[in-house]
C-alpha cells in the first residue's frame, strides 16, 4: 500500500514547556512530505524525525499564534541554505499573507527559492490543493483568531496488480499502468482479457483531517465524515471547560465527542496545555467518551490504514 | 561577590543540527538578566537552564541572520503569556527596527507589555546602556550583513565592609552604605574613623565581551583590552579558512588571534559550524595559538572572577 503516514512534530500549546514542542505535523503521502502547522523548533523536529526538508512540497498553516507559525521564518532559511531552488507552496488564513510576505521580502537574499503564499477561505470548507495523490479542504474552526483546519483525502487509489495473471499472459512492463488505470488486455491470438481479472480492487481511499485550534463545533461534523484518522485538539480538561470555552479550545471530551459524531477509525488528540505534567489524564476522559482515542506525542508516526 | 554569570544556551551556527542550538546566552549581572541573540529555541533553553524570563531586563541583537534573531517573537510572546507588564529593551543594528516593529504592531494584541527597540551603532564603539552595575558599548563587527557586538564593563564595585571593624565600633546598619560609598564614621565621642579603615579595597571590575559574527577584526583589538572573558565566534577550521573569509567568519585560530592581541583572562569560543561532529578540533586549534581558551557548549555556566 502507498504510504501514507503522520509524523508528529510538536504537539504542546501555546506556553512553551520541555515536554512538548509547539504544533507540527508532517504528512507523507506516498512519499511526499506536507507539512501542517510550523511552530518554532520545527526544523529541529525534522532532523530529529530523519525528515528530510527537501521533500517538503507544501505547508498548511491553520492560524498565526506564535505556537503554529513562529518556526516557518526558520525553516524557510534554512531550506535555502541547503539550495533548494523547488518552488514550497504555503497555505493559510489571509494574514499569513499579510504577516509574512514583508518577512520574505525583508530576507528575500537568504530565502532565494520561491515560496507562494496562498490565502484559503476559513469560513467555508473549500477545495484548496488537488494533484494525483490527494486533495485538501480546508474546516473552518472556532477560535479567537481567524482560524482553520484542514482534511487531506486520497485520491481513489489504482487497483493492484495481479502478479500471477500478469506472469500467465506473459503481459509486458509497459502494459502494466494502462491496465491500473481499467485497460483490458489483447493476447496475440486475439482474446481479450478483462482487466478486473489481472487486478485486485483497489484499497479504500484514507483520509485525514487536523483540527486545531478550536472550540467544540458539531456543526463541522458533516465536513469530517470517513475518516481514517481524526486529530483534534484537547488543550483541557474536563474541569477546566469553562476556561477552554473562553478563550476557544477543546475539552478532551469535546474532542471525543466530534468523533462519536464523525466516527473516523481513530482520533488522535494533541495541543495539550502546559498545566498537565501528564497527558494520560487527558486520554482517559476522551476514551470514556469514544474508545479509539490515542495521545500524540513528538516522534509518534501513525501509518493509516 | 556580586554574581556575573555567564551561560550558554545556543553556540551552533546558521545550518541547524541537534548538537547545538542557534546563538543565544544570558548574562547574570548582579541578579538581573541581560539576554545576547535570541536563536530559535532560545525559549526552551531558557527553561532548560532554570532561567526565569521575567527577570531579563534588555535584549542585545548583534545582526539580523536568523539564527541570532528568530527565537524573538516566540520569546517576547511567552512573556506576554506570563503576565509580564515591565517594559523590555530590545537593542541592536537599525534592521532590527526595521525588521521587528511591523511584526510587533501584528502582534500587539497578543504582546501586551512594551517592547522598546533600539538601533544601535554598528561602525563604531558607542555606550548604548549605562545603569548603576554595568554599561555596554558597542564592538563594530565585519560580517555579511550589518552586525555589531556587545562589551559588558561592570561599573568599578563598591569596597568590601570589615564586618569586623563594623562590630568593633558598633556602627548600626543604616550607615554602612555611606562608609561603602566612601563616608567615614564619627563615633559617639567624637573620634573619625576613616572609611578606608572600615573597608576592604574593592575587587577590579569585570568585563566580558560579544563578538559573533566577524571575519577577523584586528583593527578592534584597542576596544577589547581588560576583559575577564572574550567571547569570539570560531565557526571554522584553518582548513576552511578561504571559505570563512568569503563568508565573514573567522577561523578557531583566527579567534585566539584575537585574544593574543586583547589579552583577555579567558577565551571562549563558540558558533561552530554544523559541518564538525566534535568542536575539539576547533579547541585545538585555537589553543596552539592562545591556551586559555575553553569551549561554548549548550548549559556551560561561566562565573566571571
Amino acid at each position: 500500500m502507498d504510504t501514507f503516514d503522520l509524523h508528529i512534530l510538536g504537539c504542546g500549546s501555546a506556553k512553551p514547556m520541555l515536554r512538548h514542542y509547539p504544533a507540527a505535523q508532517i504528512l507523507n503521502i506516498h512519499g511526499k512530505l506536507y507539512l501542517i502547522d510550523c511552530g518554532e523548533g520545527t526544523q529541529r523536529q525534522l532532523h530529529k524525525a530523519h525528515l528530510s526538508f527537501s521533500r517538503i512540497k507544501a505547508i498548511f498553516i491553520t492560524h498565526l499564534h506564535g505556537d503554529h507559525c513562529f518556526g516557518l521564518m526558520g525553516l524557510l532559511s534554512t531550506m535555502s541554505l541547503e539550495k533548494r531552488t523547488d518552488p514550497i507552496h504555503v497555505f493559510g488564513p489571509k494574514d499569513v499573507v499579510t504577516y509574512f510576505e514583508p518577512q520574505l521580502k525583508f530576507y528575500a537574499g537568504a530565502i532565494q527559492f520561491p515560496v507562494m503564499l496562498h490565502a484559503v477561505p476559513t469560513t467555508e470548507s473549500a477545495c484548496i490543493f488537488e494533484d494525483r495523490s490527494f486533495r485538501v479542504t480546508t474546516i473552518p474552526l472556532k477560535h479567537r483568531v481567524e482560524c482553520c483546519g484542514y482534511r487531506f483525502d486520497e485520491t481513489t487509489p489504482l487497483p493492484h496488480i495481479r502478479r500471477d495473471m500478469i506472469d500467465f499472459y506473459q503481459i509486458p512492463h509497459y502494459a502494466i499502468n494502462d491496465i491500473k488505470e481499467g485497460a483490458d488486455w489483447h493476447t496475440a491470438d486475439g482474446e481479450v482479457i478483462a482487466h478486473e481479472r489481472l487486478t485486485y480492487p483497489a484499497s479504500a481511499p484514507r483520509a485525514y483531517a487536523y483540527c486545531s485550534d478550536t472550540a467544540f463545533c458539531p456543526q463541522n461534523a458533516p465536513l469530517l465524515q470517513n475518516l481514517t484518522l481524526l486529530y483534534h485538539e484537547a488543550t483541557y480538561a474536563n474541569s477546566e471547560e469553562e476556561h477552554a470555552h473562553q478563550v476557544g479550545h477543546s475539552t478532551a471530551a469535546e474532542a471525543a465527542q466530534m468523533a462519536v459524531l464523525t466516527k473516523p477509525k481513530q482520533l488522535l488528540i494533541g495541543h495539550f496545555s502546559s498545566r498537565y505534567k501528564d497527558d494520560t489524564l487527558l486520554l482517559e476522559e476522551a476514551r470514556q467518551v469514544f474508545s479509539e482515542t490515542i495521545l500524540a506525542d513528538e516522534g509518534l508516526c501513525l501509518s493509516l490504514e
